[in-house]
Order: structure tokens, then C-alpha cells, then sequence
């Protein structure tokens, strides 16, 4: 136990270096007016609301120790940079579903992202339920006289999923407790409700524009 | 036609008016900061999110000559300010059904928010399905050396009760176009989809809390 | 020495209660807007530019800990809040000499701002050379169904003023440091200079305001 | 005069297409990051207080107008686009002489910086007083698949420069009026104070920091 805890403080202590989090802020920060400007466009294009929220978060000691055991992987900080896509996450949520593919759409177009995966979680839900659009993409980060590629996930999906999503969340923490299990299915089973709705609601958007 | 136009910008010289926006900016400061810590307290109450987003806007002229016009009141501000309730208006969104009562109370509570009416248009929602709590409250202007009290509207609903009203504020503008009736029917069903949707998330959220 | 730090760790502790750090963002909050809005307010008057910065900041437990014993007082978090008049600090730079004197009475017309006590470190500057118009007030704090008066520590002064505490700041942490009291004195001589700056600067404005 | 009128609003039309103020936006927040990162860099190093104020503004269509004019060319906006370096200004306020240069370098290092022009109005001020370092840069806007260099001129100085410039600017609108001439002459007189204020200031903090 006491290793675990060690471990985690490890990698607290590197990420704490000055560099890592300034980097961080850097591509954060660019990446918030990408997505700003984006959502601007697509007010203008759609003359309606189109991006509702959009929030950041650098991935904690822990959940990164957590995830490199889970890929048997050593808990080091250096090869987590190597190896996980998700250090930084971005996550734009949007009213309609067919947003989510017009900013993907729009990201993707940017001259200096470069797009090296892309997860579609809502034509294909993980099996617990789970919706959105994931991108992993590079940007390049130009701090000082050196320009370098850091990788950065994004996730898009829309205000229905992302309010099925705080449930799975608070779920997760109680995986392993009895009654978890047949809470789960249920909430899986609120995913399809959930994709239907949206698939509703945009088929009406549709119909009021067109009237 | 030439009459509305320029009763219309009557209205706006006298909300260009200096003091009226100061007047603004301060009651939409005040709240803001005090929906920020309503907000803090209710995280740290049900130890996850609640308030997913603020706005607020302030009453165009053209809408409040139009209100004034259905209200069958002359189109002057003076009398705007004294009749219409909304001149100011603030949006709180937040994630499940309970959610929205206990910002409420919270919002009552405050010693210096003096609530004037309040109307539940969840329990009980309007005829085209729209639902959301609506507080008319009173509170404090301390500019200068005297205080008056301004009104605002204060509407608190869930995501899911917002998602629906986009549709419903596009189809407003479209009111007495053709095939606006049968859409209108549509969206009043979907209505009480939502309503059963928020219901049963809530139901499943109290259950992997009590787990 | 073991104990100095236990004793400040003792008041961090009592300070990351979460109601006090949800009671200093409130009144920093609405002083905030209270701020903005008389800054807004001069702009109109005087037809220019007159606030520059405004920041705020809570006394950290290591400079609670040194103040207390510095008054003979015991280090305790109950007794600072009670004694110490700058647990909460805001500070307000403005570009001329007359602008401090016009905040400060705007501060104090507010009905619910009460001024206890004006200490004017401008007419009578300090040992040292340091310069600025002090207010200790209070203001109603509002949370929930009751209202607490809060004390609050506002030191307004011009950017002349502020560019010359940088150097008073930093020279204070080499106090006892061989050297220090001849850039002391240099550092004191430097201050009436600032304040002759001051003075020319303002009636040069009022000279090109006049012509 | 009328035709100064319609030629103002021509070029206000032309600025008011969408994609002209989202090309700013852009700018203007990838340079605040940026400049942002820059700060907090400067911070770690130095450990002090470096940048005291970043502000950003879109020059008018009154101001391209005039400025077209006294450069004897066409008012048009697509010209103004082509010749000014201007359009779009940034303005850097830090605290003290060296910091001024430490900005300028690191605004130089950035790969995605080309420093087009660089004029030291600090070394040899303007006729009228007026000190700043002015450096007129291109950076890449990539907002959809193609990426467009942008003229930006960025302004770095002191806040003793930044605060006897207020008076310059006030003074500018005053230009023919009687008086203005010998005001002028005083306010060029006090350029130099300020000038040897900041570098006795910097002496100082050197000497500071050598105890």
C-alpha cells in the first residue's frame, strides 16, 4: 500500500515541475480559442446555439497510476507521456447531434492539428452505454525557441450524453458494491433513451427549419 | 409601421441611458456572485456538480415594446419598468429535478432576496409544454448614496427542460407559418418525454447514491 | 521552531474550512462588482481612464502567525478574525492622485459599506516611505438565512505609489540583511519623489483638462 | 464633410463582415495566451511581479481614415489592410526598463513569431516624449484549411511610460487648441523624468536583489 501511495507522489512531483504545467496552460489555452472561435462560426453558419459548455482538465497522480497498471504498464511519468493519449482532455458539449460532426468537422480542417485517431463512441457505445465523439490529436506547442508536438483528447458530445454521462461517472466509484451491477443495466439501457431523444429532437429541428 | 420603429428606439435612447445599464451591470454582478456560492455550497453539500450554467440578458426594446402591446399598456419605458417583471433576466441550469428546488430555497434564504412571486411551471407547465421554476424577486441597488429595489426574473430549469425550450424559442418565430401547428403538437409531446426522462434520472441517481 | 510551523499549520487548517474560504469569495465577490461599477461610474464623469488594477488576496497563515505575535496577541485563527482588520485585503491603483480621493468617497457613499476606520499613508506616509490611502470596512456578508458583518482591508493608491512598493516588498524579506538599511533610506528618498511625480502629473492633466 | 461621413462607414461595413472580426478574435487570443504563458515564465525566473497589464485593442474606422489620409492613400479598407501594421495593437505594461526587453526576447524566440519591424521608441523617443518598444510581427491564423499571416503591432513599456503617456493621449485631442503648445513642452520635459525615474528604479531593484 505504502508503494502505491510512494508511486502516485512520484509522478505528482514530476508533473509539478514547472515546464509540464506551463506546457499544459499553453495548449489549453490555445486549444480554448480554437474552440471559441469555431463555436462563433458555427453561430453564424447555424444562426443558432451550437457549443454549450466547454471544460478542461489535466488528468490527476492517481488516475494516471491507475490507468498505466490497467495497461501493464510501469507507472512512470515519462513513458505516461509516451504512451497515454489522454494527459490533457478537452471535453465541448453541444446541443444537437449533428454538431458534434460539424465541430469535429471543423477541428479536424485546422492546419496545425493533426488529428491521429478518432473513437465514435455514439455510432458505437462502449458497453456500459457510454456516448461521444473522441479525437486525439497533436498540436504543436511553440513555448521558446522549440516548437514540439503534445497530444490532446478531445471529446464532443451532446448536453442528453453528457447528462447520462454523470451518472456512469458517479456509477464508476461503486463498481464493485453490491446492487452496482443491476444499476448498470438499467443506466445502459437509459443510453438508448437518451440516443433516441436526441435523434428526435434533431428530426424536429430539422422539420421547424424547414417550415 | 414607421410609428413602431421609432417608439421602439424611443425605448432604447432611454436604456442608453448611463444609469439604467450601471443599474444592470450591478444587480447582474450581484447575483452572479451569489449564484457562484450557492453553487460552491451546493457541490460541497451533495459532494458532485449541480449548476451547469448561468446567463443573463437584459430585455431587448422590441421585445418590450411587444410585451407592453400584449400587456394592452402604452409602449413607454417609465411604465416598462414599473409593469414588466423581466426587464432583467437570469438563467440557472443545473443537472437533476431536485436540484432546481434547493438552488431555489437557497436563492429564498438570502436575506436581501426578497422573493415577490414565484411560479412552477414544472408542476404545472405552460400550454405549448414549457417548463422551468420562475422566481420574480426583489434586490437591493447600492450605487450611491440611496438604495432602491429592482425586479428579476430569476428561471431555474434542468439540461434537459433546456435542450427542449431551443426548439421551442425557434419555433416561436415561426408561429404563424404553415405546418408550425402540427410541429408545435410534436414538440408539446416531447414535453412530457422530458419531464419523465428528468424523473427517471433522478429516480436512478438517488439509487446509486443509497448503494 | 517545530512549533511555529504546527501553530500556522494549526491555522491553515481552521482557515480550509470551507465556510470561511466560501465567506472571503463572497465579499470579494460583490466588492468586485462594487468596484467595477464606481469605476465605471468615473469613466463617465471624468471622461477618461481612471482605475487601472484591482486585485485582491487572503492573508496567508504564515503572515497571520507573524502579525499576531508582532501585537503580543496568541496565535490563534478566532482571535486574528477578530483583531486583525486585513485578513481580507483589496487593492485598488488608479492612474492620479485625485482619483484616489474619489474612490474612496464612492466606497464610502454605499449604503452598505461601513467605513471603521481611514488611515491616510498619502498626507502622512510612513516611516519607510510607503504611501496609499487605507479604508478598514465592513460589509454585510449574505449567505444563507442570516447576515454576518465582515471586515475588509482596501488600500487604494496610485501606479506611481504601486511601482514604488514593488521595491519596499521586496526589500522587506532582506530586513536584517547587511546593505538593507542604505537602499532603505535610498528607497525612503525615491518615495517623495513619486510623490512630487505625482503632484506634477496632476496638475499638468488639469492644465491640458482647462485649455 | 459628408463624404468624410460615408467614407468612414464604408470602411465600418467592411470591418462589420464576420470573418474580419473573427480574424481579430483569433489573433487576440492566441496572442493573450501567448503573452499569458510569457508572464508566468517570467515570474518563475525572476521571482517577482513582471507583467502588470495586457490590453488589446481594433483600431476604428475614424482612425484608419485619418491615418490612410496623412499617409496620402486611398481611404479604402482593403488598402488600410495591405499598409498599415496596426490594425490590429497590443499593448504590453511590465514594471521595470529590462523587463521591457526580456518580453520583447521572448516574444522573438516563439517560432511562430516573424518579427517584421522593430523600432525603440525607448532608446529615441518621439519628438513629443512618447517611449515604448514597438515590435510590428506576422503570425499564422489557421482558422478553417488555410492558414493567412496577420500584421499585429505589439507596444511594450513601462508603467511610469504607460502613465505619462495617459497625458499624451489627452493632450492629442487638444492639438490646435492655444495652450496645447506649451503644455506640450512641459509633458516632452517630463518624458525625461520618467525616463530617469525608471532607471534609478531598476538600479535599485538591482541592488536589492545583490543584497
Amino acid at each position: 500500500m505504502k508503494t502505491v501511495k510512494k508511486e502516485i507522489e512520484k509522478i505528482r512531483n514530476e508533473m509539478n515541475q514547472d515546464q509540464y504545467y506551463l506546457h499544459c496552460q499553453y495548449i489549453m489555452g490555445i486549444l480554448a480559442v480554437k474552440i471559441k472561435i469555431i463555436g462563433e462560426q458555427l453561430v453564424l453558419r447555424n444562426k443558432r446555439d451550437v457549443i454549450q459548455n466547454v471544460s478542461q482538465r489535466i488528468k490527476t497522480p492517481e488516475s494516471i497510476y491507475a490507468k498505466m497498471l490497467r495497461k501493464n504498464l510501469e507507472p512512470e511519468f515519462s513513458l505516461a507521456k509516451e504512451k497515454l493519449n489522454d494527459l490533457i482532455g478537452i471535453r465541448i458539449v453541444c446541443l444537437f447531434l449533428d454538431d458534434v460532426y460539424e465541430i469535429a468537422e471543423m477541428l479536424k480542417k485546422q492546419k496545425d492539428i493533426k488529428v491521429i485517431k478518432e473513437k465514435d463512441y455514439i455510432v458505437k457505445p462502449k458497453k456500459n452505454g457510454y456516448m461521444s465523439l473522441h479525437l486525439i490529436v497533436e498540436i504543436p506547442v511553440c513555448m521558446g525557441d522549440k516548437v514540439e508536438m503534445k497530444k490532446v483528447e478531445i471529446q464532443i458530445r451532446t448536453t442528453a450524453m453528457d447528462f447520462w454521462s454523470v451518472l456512469e461517472y458517479q456509477l464508476l466509484y461503486k463498481k464493485n458494491v453490491k446492487g452496482a451491477d443491476k444499476v448498470g443495466k438499467e443506466l445502459k439501457s437509459y443510453s438508448d433513451e437518451i440516443a433516441a431523444l436526441d435523434q428526435k429532437m434533431l428530426k424536429l429541428r430539422n422539420r421547424i427549419e424547414s417550415i
